[in-house]
């Protein structure tokens, strides 16, 4: 009884205003496949899936789900049986009840972040050479999530020992606690990772980008249509992963990274990375300090039944200044 | 009695279809200042004059004038009568009897090409800092012309002893003959370049672009839209002018230039670089061979005084195999 | 009985002479990891095995072999029982009979191409943040082979059927006969691609660039070092694939692509895009038409057992005219 | 009695250890014309004069002169007249008595700061065209001097007066009353800034850059060589001037900017940038936030005739929070 879960494949948004919402969204590349009253389908230029970000308007913003994609069917029910048997509450959504989706099921996983898995998804035209319709951060595909959790050292361990992810990088101290970890299922620096703190919320949703030029002329799109501040923190490089970075809030909070400079992971003679949580060259090879906001504030999750947002757990690792979490 | 030229300035094309050229000039990302049934006025990003490139609906594809801005009204009257003194007829263009432009004169030029002379055209808001609006090459200004003619020396000579023109740089034969010039007046490697040719003609007209993947964009763009038969040569280096190059052909054949690397020439210590036409480096620093068409098409030109256009006279010095020519 | 092949490895060429490959490789920013009088050994910045390729002085310019990694130890008797079974000639090679190599097998495969396997390489430091030392091309990682056979669809077969490779791209005429195919094992356009022509022979090894500027400073630097008769064809881009390319030829005639504007192919309902053969954006999206040298050379490739060249096979296809095989 | 200054040239700098300094300096790539154990003489890739930084071993870090060019030798004496016509105490400095450079006065200006005019510099080879040899930043040439001095609006006057400067851009509060200043003699945003705060002192030297990724990777690169403290503020760009810049200090404190987006202010009808203090795009179209100490620290300049720092004056306009100034 095997699966293969593929990729982090996209994220369901709650945003309290689609408009407002979509300005910016489209100031930064993204590709709108396709949108109703209450829904936005954005997808990266590269993307033959439906979408990648599905933006929902809520009364509140907050995490619906974020949705891994596996490789098959089979895939699915035997996944759904590894979580029952461990005494998750999974939630089966049946195909034709999410547009362009086949059925999956979503489950809170170990950290109580609400994770969704599916096989099938529509399927559309790639943009990726109509260069004409390039916009913005010229927005590739989505790469990863970053998820803050109260106990990275069991999120760790699910991930890496149940749903078969491997670790690149990872950041820990003198006693070998881990305080942040970087997983992977494609070859790449991560699908997901896992930091200290008062969790479970998300971070940030990583999108990947092409190139450096394009991160920075969408500082100059940003600033230029009237959205300095939602530029939070970068352009910079992190040690631990080698992105160049640039972390952006959308209009409801959500925080959005601008990503390109990952490396291939596809070798298992590929030692994970360790960084010491007090090396400074870690977070920010080079950059501006992050300011404390980029540390503090997160998106809420939902509760994959309910669809009431989670209350926070304090982290089990003794909170550090800023600068040390990531 | 001293007169300041301060740079070429823009370029009034005929081309046979407007929308044509609308569809073309706008992937290339020029702004489009403002146009009526007969005309379109475009201006680089960064410019804040009125316009740099006029194309006028007429009933074949040719040049009209080009142009270049004095210091100041005086000055115009000061060269007017150089020429005037020299014997050239000079046309008078009345202060409102062009669009956005002063008073202006019109000429032919030591070598038939039509040159026009005006010292004041109305500004607009520059573009510069409208990232938002930045689009295929993301045009930034005119910066030059370049000519072919009949007679090099000749032309050398009249715009650098009576205009006032610097050689940045040059290419000659073992007996010193010069097939082709670089002159400048702005600080650049030229605000007009003379190549040896069938002439009087306009070869193309150069854009200014802020870096080399705007260019790179370029080509995707126009590929993406269909016109990538409009890609002539490049992307390039010369070893002439360091310029990092694409050219293209408009929908009625007009030659445009994209262009980027130069470099500054504003000292009078800097010495005119000398290269030999055997030098193969001296055109293609690196890049395909250019093909033939780049060699012997290019623009007619009118005459200032009656709109026709001007038959062409072979060159003084023995044509040489396209190859040697730039 | 499964293996798990993750991905192009590492090719083996023979050089006439080590100190002029040295000299051309390094300003194109290859990492030396050690070398000896007869051996230089390459690695990308981003690479942690090794080397990526492997130059070994001989009397004429060849490819001795190129090989693939696998999962693990296990994986490499499995293959090699498939390729027993089927009635191929295996040669192993033990662990320690190559520098910094696990025990190996190679053989000639369906087309004649000289391949090997092996799971375990040595590994060192990544350069990938030693900014310091980036220069030229600044090479990441090997991305690719791409190699010229007799019968395509024969390649084609035993890829996909039997090693488990995935079709992203092909080219085919109104019949279906596949011209070409890019295959691939990590979830990249391609680990091997194979076009119709004289064959065995390898047309090309693929080094992955990070972003396009690195491309065209190559171009700068190779020039400014008097190898502008080494690029032969580019900067360009291809339709198939989406490659913004440069191919060089090395002092021997061996052919690099510095290779940058892939996509992820990881999701099995990604469907191979066909391109048909009279489509001219499929080779060339834009850039100028490839020299015949481009379609009509390639190096050849040695018996795995004799060590000697390889005679060529006519393809079976009818060659078409050059701009028409890949 | 005209005077033509074509740009500004050099800057003269004192610190404490030249192998200190060395090491930075060759990190960003300057050309290296000539050293001996009290100087190194720096200049850019595309500079033709013999050097633009010359740094000199001393006691403790300062500025001994910041130094323009003159058009030509007639030009110096004249000038001189003008200084000496209003009272400055010029000082002469025969040619033959400074390395590469002919004849040149020096003078303390009306802010104190001590320039130096010439109109000889020997010159040497460019570097343009040796691609091979970029390194770093790729510094192309000395773009401007930053000063800042106690009165703007007096060192305004006499620049745009006496001097010929014309103001590209400017920042005042709603009296008008002038907060900074950018002045230019090439057709640049600027040769010199003012910035009202304590002085007389050089707030930094601007060195040109080609393009933006030469910026992102000099980041790289310092951080790579520990100089990662060494990166003060940026990259981002400043609304006045459209500067994509980064500021670094040197092992001496003394700042360097880089710099790129700058356009052409060729034209009179080119009228001047006001930005309102107050305007938060002004200083930062898009970045962090500066630190404090970039606008409270700056290199301590010399009395050209004693060879001491000048004390400090108190500004005119009483100092507003640090992100008001610039």
């Amino acid at each position: 009884m095997t699966f293969d879960i593929i990729r982090s494949a996209r994220a369901v948004l709650h945003v309290k205003d689609l408009d407002a919402s979509r300005t910016f969204y489209e100031a930064l590349g993204f590709v709108e496949t396709e949108a109703d009253d209450t829904h936005i389908y954005y997808r990266g230029l590269e993307e033959h899936n439906h979408h990648s970000l599905l933006l929902k308007k809520g009364e509140e913003a907050s995490v619906e789900v974020i949705s891994y994609k596996l490789m098959g069917e089979e895939d699915l029910d035997t996944l759904a049986s590894l979580f029952d048997g461990k005494g998750y509450k999974v939630k089966w959504m049946e195909a034709g009840s999410q547009k362009a989706i086949g059925r999956s099921f979503r489950v809170q996983d170990v950290s109580g972040i609400p994770v969704e898995f599916f096989a099938k998804m529509d399927t559309v035209d790639r943009m990726l050479q109509r260069y004409d319709q390039y916009r913005g951060a010229r927005v590739q595909r989505i790469d990863h999530f970053n998820c803050m959790v109260s106990d990275v050292q069991k999120a760790y361990n699910f991930y890496t020992e149940e749903l078969g992810f491997r670790c690149s990088e990872y950041t820990s101290s003198d006693d070998e606690a881990i305080w942040a970890a970087w997983l992977h299922r494609k070859p790449s620096v991560h699908d997901v990772a896992f930091m200290n703190g008062d969790g479970p919320r998300l971070h940030h949703i990583g999108f990947w980008l092409s190139d450096q030029l394009s991160l920075i002329h969408a500082c100059d799109v940003l600033a230029s249509m009237g959205y300095v501040d939602s530029i939070e923190r970068g352009p910079g490089r992190h040690g631990l992963s080698n992105a160049f970075f640039l972390y952006l809030r959308d209009p409801d909070g959500h925080r959005i990274e601008l990503y390109n400079g990952d490396y291939l992971t596809s070798d298992p003679d590929f030692k994970p990375i360790r960084w010491d949580i007090n090396d400074p060259m870690r977070q920010t090879f080079w950059g501006h300090e992050a300011p404390d906001r980029w540390f503090n504030e997160a998106s809420l999750v939902q509760n994959v039944h309910t669809g009431r947002t989670l209350p926070l757990q304090e982290p089990t690792l003794k909170k550090k200044k800023p600068t040390f979490i990531i």
